[in-house]
């Protein structure tokens, strides 16, 4: 059964000032291990090797997304806006909160070498035999399948989902905010206060008073903004390579019967691709690096040397280059190869996707559309009426990069027809 | 030889806005492995598990010091003030950089458990076999023994010693800043432009202008409430005291020959006090927190409560008391022993130190005096003009507090005489 | 009878991002000329002849001053304390509001020159023929005396009084906040989320819990150093100086029957010291910045010097002195005179007030002091707890300042004694 | 002969900490009565009936803009590009300074209702017979006509006029960031440092090196918001129409022969268009806003009303219109004066001019464009390169708005057509 705390209990918090915590349960979910387990993954990944202020945490960022939502709501049950279902207050909040918990170290490198995904293993642990668990069915038995299905997008009030899950969701306001503050870049102040006060319930989605359209317009301008500028930066995708090599130098050797020097629990599991819940938990970033700074030492020289460029922050460089073709790139690797170097480690080729467009682009999903709320209860999509999010909504502003190690290339760099070779000159 | 950049180099800060690299020493030092360690080395130890906020790296911090450093020096050349030895330039701004490099993981309570001190570790590593010793013999032979002469407090020339540590130094004035930034406890804002704009050489010690007395006030308070809100906060405490029992603990059972269901390299190393300086380089918070995470898994009890408690943020509650002597301590423990409790693990009791105060106390040394110069030369320390510092430096505020676990001191509270667990009550 | 708006309406703010009007009253109240009038009268007087940012009027203060009290009201409705009495949200409301609608132009100055007071004003200005009488009494026949009382302090309920007047009120926390604004002098920011937080009603009196004492210590110190820093600045009392010296030449010529170049209403009455209601709204700072130009060219010397002196900022210059006894007052007048100056002009000796600290001294009215409450439902007086708020209120930091002009003072120099001249000279 | 000042002196400011004065020129600029007149013109008109934070002055403004241009300069001198002329730094310094000196009371409208240009007569201010002119000679005899020339944009050292006037100029750059910092509206938050740092001469034109696009699309769609939020905001427009009203009737009824309750220097010359410089200097917000305050009693009553309408903030309101045509204005005119009201001054129809995107549009003068340095030295026009400006640059967003007075239009409303009547329901 929901109880309210005796005593309100607050976390001070860079963004938010303060985060308000008001029910036993949301108390009890803070404190289980793991969601004190997301205190040692970073919420940007790698990206603090591009902006060393961007060393906050996956903790710190979903007290702050809970307290948006906390806001949200509060506003809402304020209003008395009948389209609010005020009994789902408690599996919004909760879902709010524990919405990243099934994040991994380094969360889209390990997602994307062992092919899984954090949404699943977030529901794995609402799920499973947890802690979280615990405190969700104290309050109630049906707690857990409930925030698993918000978390799904699967659950039945499809306004608790919208309110979890959408393109102007407590997620990202709380992203930009938080990643503005720690990297110190200012393009990502967004008029937080406005749009709290400017969201409606209405009809099953969570929609905008067609007044607070500016203010909307600057929040996608900053998440423009904020992508190109961190998000995106080829800098963090160099890292992100060198991971996702070290992971698949490790996956290869593991499954080729390699004598490692340093292995420990659960890292066999995990190459293997075969995790329980329990050992799932046990990985944070703590344990990778622990992991890499040991294999500096490996002798298998592939495993080491990758090792030796996360720790030691020795990354590959690129350059720019406007278009390649699937011929280009044979070409490439295979000069490469002659010239001895080994291109499935010692190069890549990256398109970044412009996904975060994709959500407020015109028809798809209505899921992943801002709707403006006008004076007469009539809704719009936010381009039809706004033309810089019309104008902004249709660039694509990708361009390829080439990841290589300088020091490798230089090596063999007069090994290569020159105009392989010129690929490698910045512009 | 000392080489400036081509191109001046930046990175993006939080709190300086942008950190300006004009050296190509000071950005090979910041590209050395041993300096990129101190990204797995957080600021404030183990602060976060109190404000959630503090996960930033000695790394950020180092990088703050060196710009406030470099800024007091091009201050200073821009007016040509006789008193600074223009060619100290480089061994300054790379002590300002280093200063921290020696630092182990929870630095303090690390030290205190095994008799370490970071300033000689740091010596050690600019000194030793090490890629920033090669960095700077690169520059000039002499220049590891001078940066090392600087940290050690013996360089002779005394102006650069008292540039890179005095009460008002790069050092305080970032972390100042820093904590404030990262926290969002705002009682850190000092006004750098003002108080570096008045720092001035003169006679062998950086002073400030009498002008300048007013916001050296205010950051003499700042530093007063950070120390109370945020450095000496009991529960920060706590967990610290955990830290310190898990070392305790450790080497207790590493002595007595316990064969340890995990250990890695450099730990039994560290557990018998026996490290070299490439040991010493291996350890961080993600190796420590790692190795804790295993022990939660150990088969002696008290070694895997107390990793428990550490990794999954179940600290030792307090109660404050006003006096303590040494025989109420002995009875107090004695009773917990009776009472089937482990007096060494299950209790610690603690009494902050004021040593904050004591570096603008009058008196002692002129090294931890704040100076000021007035306009006709003369030199006063800022207790002798300021009230206000006057009136806080007398001040000590600090308490006992005695740290337990919760649950097992409920378990035996009963057999407990009253005069004994009136102790216990929070008042 | 009260009505609420049928839509919240806000006014963008730079210190409270937004402030929220919720009833038609207080949206009426801000719309009456009187309180338009607020627009055209600086907050700090004549601030912004020594802080050029200082511009910000007591409109802004006022919807602040508002702001937060409206907060600190539905915190307490929300926590439904029972020491606060609900019916009278309105009636602080609008006496928060309205507090500083009965300020003169230039305030202190003008007060002083012309023996007024501005919340005698304020209450005639409630109690009158006015528009914010009648919007008041459209609530409540009742509501402009109940208003006024609570100015006054009168009122019969002590808790609305204190919550509107006392050391920790709503008028205090939002200058410190809008003053460190404007200026960009920040040691005026306080954690106004927590005090107000932590704010309780009790027992007819506001006051803090506990736990709040560091933030109170910390608002304590901040006021310290605005006093200091600002509002006793000496180039602000000298333009203070300017202002109290053309009012006092100007009543001088008035009753002397001198043929004034220019006047316009409410002038004669004002000069005469009997103003209506009316005339005292028309009364602003664009008005007697007007008047002042156009007597730059008044054919008495006296009166045309001062004003060009205030207008074009030239400013008396002061010297500071440790002590002073009315036989030196004396004795530098004399010398004056001698020389051919006029010492009632071109001389003030001035001794900032220590008031601001009176107000937490202990002793006294318990009107002027904090009040912390402690978990048992104690009351202490916060220097009783505070070592750092005793240290503070002890503190005398007043000197003699000597203003006069230099051109005139340089004019006569030579014929000066040498002990008096010596007083001319800057330390 | 240019002196710099022994000691520099500082201006605190809230937008850029400190204002650094080096050269005795500047101060004494700063101290004339022509530079210290700009303390009583606001920086943003009327835009403080809409956003009451809008408050600062156009002194507090110039200030800034010197800073930022000294600033820009300093860089230039530390890099030693050929490209800028050292020796004209004081005349730059000089022009950004006084760039705005000519600007009257609410400038805007003042200058339509008389058809003045303020940039003629700050070139008359530099000029003439006054202080600024003879501080100027003091330094060169030729420095004013130089300073006059920059500000005519007719100077023969191109690169000093484009660092005054330019799409990304100091007083661009300063409005931005003063503005969106009093109203607290965050859109204007620009990384000012960055885009100073990337500032480079190039052939006579200031331009951007190519990595900061980002920064310069920032600083683009800032203005862009800010153009939209605050510099158009139809309530600000309704109270320049209100002045611009009030001017036209006065100069109406002066030209007639009406009497005046009330008029004084230099308002008769102002009516009749034919004002001395000495006179021009007179006029202030505050003699402005004095007049008005007297008109609120003129016996002729369109005058009287206008006046308490501005002085009292009875705006008029508007409606927005999608689309308006000349035959449409006509016949509602021609129903207002049919149904009694005086469509001179009972109504206006506006349509915000899309000037500021003008500037960075492809096309026209170079003077109006914003161009990259490339690596190989190549120049850019922005919009060439950034999607994002080409897609905002075409965006027309204005609309028609109709206003008028409420509460007239609604003693004749049902005396109007009725297709007439919708046109002032708002929709």
């Amino acid at each position: 059964m929901h109880q309210p705390l005796s005593e309100e209990k607050v976390f001070k918090d860079p963004v938010h000032n303060y985060i308000h915590v008001q029910d036993t349960a949301i108390w009890r979910l803070i404190n289980t291990p793991e969601f004190q387990r997301l205190r040692r993954i970073r919420q940007l990944g790698t990206s603090y090797l591009t902006f060393h202020g961007a060393e906050h945490s996956r903790f710190s960022h979903s007290l702050g997304v809970y307290e948006i939502t906390r806001r949200i709501i509060s506003q809402f049950e304020r209003g008395d806006f009948p389209d609010w279902p005020k009994e789902e207050r408690l599996v919004a909040l909760c879902a709010a909160l524990l919405h990243d918990v099934g994040h991994g170290p380094f969360s889209h490198s390990i997602e994307e070498a062992f092919h899984m995904n954090h949404e699943d293993w977030t529901c794995r642990i609402v799920l499973g035999d947890t802690k979280i668990n615990a405190v969700l069915r104290q309050v109630d038995e049906e707690l857990p399948q409930k925030v698993a299905a918000v978390i799904a997008k699967t659950y039945d009030k499809p306004i608790v989902v919208n309110l979890v899950t959408s393109p102007l969701d407590a997620d990202r306001m709380d992203y930009l905010l938080r990643d503005a503050h720690s990297t110190g870049v200012n393009y990502g102040t967004i008029d937080l206060d406005r749009i709290l006060r400017l969201l409606r319930p209405h009809n099953g989605r969570i929609v905008v008073k067609e007044s607070g359209m500016h203010a909307v317009e600057d929040y996608l301008m900053s998440r423009y903004q904020m992508y190109w500028q961190i998000y995106f930066h080829p800098v963090t995708r160099s890292s992100e390579i060198l991971l996702r090599k070290i992971f698949k130098r490790a996956k290869e050797l593991f499954k080729n019967g390699y004598e490692f020097g340093f292995l420990l629990d659960p890292l066999p599991d995990l190459l293997k691709g075969d995790l329980t819940v329990e050992q799932y938990l046990m990985l944070d970033e703590s344990l990778i690096q622990t992991v890499f700074g040991q294999w500096k030492r490996e002798k298998d020289d592939i495993l080491s040397d990758l090792s030796t460029r996360f720790m030691d922050r020795k990354l590959y460089k690129y350059v720019e280059i406007d278009n390649m073709d699937t011929d280009t790139i044979d070409s490439i690797r295979g000069a490469l190869a002659e010239a001895g170097l080994h291109p499935e480690y010692d190069l890549e080729i990256d398109f970044p996707t412009d996904l975060p467009y994709d959500v407020f682009r015109k028809g798809g999903s209505t899921d992943n559309q801002i709707l403006l709320l006008g004076r007469q209860g009539e809704v719009r999509e936010i381009s039809e009426v706004s033309e810089i999010v019309r104008s902004i909504s249709g660039i694509h502003r990708g361009k390829y990069h080439m990841y290589y190690p300088q020091n490798k290339l230089n090596g063999v760099k007069d090994r290569l027809p020159a105009e392989i070779r010129n690929y490698f000159v910045k512009q």
